[in-house]
């Protein structure tokens, strides 16, 4: 099996690049942090014997050779990229217990048939450049390459300049073209596997989203010398679609999510009247017809408010169903490592979602003390990352040899 | 009379530094903008032979010299600095419409008793610096000037390094310490006067303020994996207390304004329910004891609802009542010169909000095109203009003749 220890101390590791003083990281995508933990995987997985590339969106592998060469390679990972005061275990568990299976599988002394590459791709989370999942998304078709080389940060910095910048850019040919299976180890994120007190979470799917962009219009006006009755106030008006979406979402009671997570108003100061108010909303279902059900409502509650409003989607995806030869295969590993375990569906969005469209692809789950992530609260028992990380090297070991 | 042509010209060029693309100007206080503001402003003053003087808080005055050397100096003037995406009437008219009154003047050929002094006072707005009239605060006693030096924009430069940058840190000794009378002919930035078709406002008082900070404290979680009835979602909190403010103020009918200006949510990315949300609330009105009952009663509002809310103040002062005796002068002016007006209080502060603490103040209100100001959109019409100036000009001989 693995070694909890050597993978917890490349997870401490890891943790100190973007630390936060509460025991989170920041480490956006792109940026100086990024770049640090970036040469430390690439460094360790050399150190390691595997053969190391980068292609032209900053998606990072390494490969550890099968006996049959011209066999498709089996691919294993997640991302090292954070939220702002994220958590030290969202992706990079998933890029490190990937290098400790393939440590594993070197340690075992044979050679598995097919290769095995582990990869990290770039900005998953969509906190610095949206939408989420960029790397991912081009090498399986999601996005061209000209559309994520345009994203901007929010001070306009683009994403090919700090590709560039951090010293990633590297080549077309080496994104992966040919794929045997994908399976992305991840924490839960959620509270379910945590309340059944199930140590391992057999993904079936991701929820699709719609990632909206409103912009309020209202009329900017002095605070003190403008009459209650003479005001457009579109921070107002936002505020009612704000609690208007939050009642309705928490009414539905049918595993509908809906979250305002950004919000700016404009010009914001205290004593102007916001005359612009721009926000952001999430709406998930893993039902694809409750999501377009769940976004026209949405978009009706908008529409009936009296405000002057303008809706752009920023980005959407519809419910993933993953492989099911890969999750089997991840069920028999969970029975070969005895440890407890329930099928799953993935709120939250991964890499895994948009691979599934080029190979067939599954997730493994671990669970999430209190159900939290994107806060530096967050965290995973190390007893649970050993069995996810066992589980992922047997379902390696199983599909390399297929 | 005065020279509406020349007024005109020195309005156009001042409006020209940090013009914005619709008209307005953003001229934050101690920016790079206010600097060429400020220099050119002295510039203006010295080509009209005034002696100039600026003073440890960036506080800039420019002297007439009268007969009597000894006699206390009559004070007129306003601010140079904007909001963002401000209007070019606002403050700016104050301080040239003086440098026009004082040309006047001298153009008589004849000295008045006192010396006219013009002054142009620091961050009045409280847009870059909170809170607002930090320049006035200092010389009328309301702050000390420590407070006023330690003072943060929101990217974290201190008020007093961003005066030096700029090249306005002056002497204490320059400060104005006695003054005979203060007049400030401003903008009304209200709908009043535009209404009753009156060209000026005579302005027996202001309102009092409270700007409050509010932070409601609630848990970051993801948003796509988050079930809503798990959630603690500071924003929704923040913007069920935005709407219930909004409608307790609108249904007072008292001449009582509540306005919520600014707001961050955090994290402050798509995919992560808020966990901290903070806003301000700048509430105001004429009368002392309704300020106070309006602030308690907001305050219960807040506090009913069922977040965990901190509530902290960034300023307030109570409503302030002009010198009769100035007013009186104002409205004489106003008789002299044939234009019509009224008695008005200001919703908004000014520098003579705080320069009635120590020297006998009044206010001069030209009406403002559809009650606008804090925007691009602000405007004041000429022929109104130069009503206002000559208002200012009568005024001031008067007061400096007494
Ligand atoms: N797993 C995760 O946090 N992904 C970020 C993108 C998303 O919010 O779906
Ligand atoms: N007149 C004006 O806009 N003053 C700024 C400070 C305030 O809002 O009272």
């Amino acid at each position: 099996g693995i070694k909890l220890e050597r993978l917890k101390n490349r997870m401490k590791t890891m943790a100190q690049i973007g630390a936060t003083d509460k025991g989170g990281v920041s480490r956006l995508a792109l940026t100086e942090e990024d770049r640090k933990a970036r040469k430390l995987f690439i460094q360790w997985m050399q150190e390691l014997g595997l053969t190391t590339r980068v292609d032209d969106l900053g998606n990072i592998y390494g490969r550890l050779e099968g006996i049959d060469p011209k066999a498709s390679p089996v691919l294993t990972g997640s991302h090292l990229d954070s939220v702002p005061k994220g958590g030290k275990f969202d992706g990079t568990l998933g890029v490190l217990a990937a290098l400790e299976a393939v440590e594993t599988i070197k340690e075992k002394g044979i050679k598995p048939l097919r290769s095995i590459e582990i990869v990290s791709f770039t900005n998953e989370e969509g906190a610095r450049f949206t939408p989420q999942m960029l790397g991912s998304g081009v090498i399986a078709g999601k996005f061209t390459k000209d559309y994520v080389y345009g994203r901007k940060d929010a001070e306009g910095l683009l994403f090919k300049e700090e590709l560039e910048r951090i010293g990633f850019m590297g080549c077309p040919e080496n994104r992966i073209t040919c794929a045997n299976s994908f399976v992305e180890l991840h924490i839960e994120q959620g509270p379910i596997l945590e309340a059944e007190e199930k140590s391992i979470g057999v993904v079936e799917g991701i929820a699709g989203f719609y990632w909206l962009k409103l912009k309020v219009s209202g009329q900017s006006d002095h605070s003190g010398s403008t009459p209650m009755n003479m005001r457009k106030d579109s921070l107002v008006a936002a505020s009612s679609i704000i609690t208007d979406i939050y009642q309705w979402a928490s009414e539905r009671k049918d595993g509908l999510v809906a979250t305002v997570g950004q919000i700016q108003a404009f010009p914001g100061i205290i004593n102007a009247i916001p005359g612009e108010t721009v926000f952001t909303l999430d709406i998930r279902h893993a039902d694809p017809e409750k999501l377009e059900e769940a976004v026209s409502e949405a978009t009706s509650i908008i529409q009936q408010s009296s405000a002057d409003v303008t809706i752009t989607e920023i980005g959407s995806n519809p419910p993933v169903r993953f492989s099911k030869e890969v999750t089997s295969l991840i069920e028999e590993s969970c029975k070969d490592a005895n440890v407890s375990y329930r099928k799953i569906i993935s709120g939250a969005g991964h890499d895994a979602m948009y691979m599934n469209n080029i190979t067939e692809t599954a997730m493994i789950f671990v669970p999430s003390t209190n159900g939290k992530s994107h806060c530096e609260e967050e965290h995973t028992a190390y007893p649970d990352i050993e069995k996810g990380a066992n589980v992922l090297y047997l379902t390696l070991w199983k599909l390399a040899n297929r």
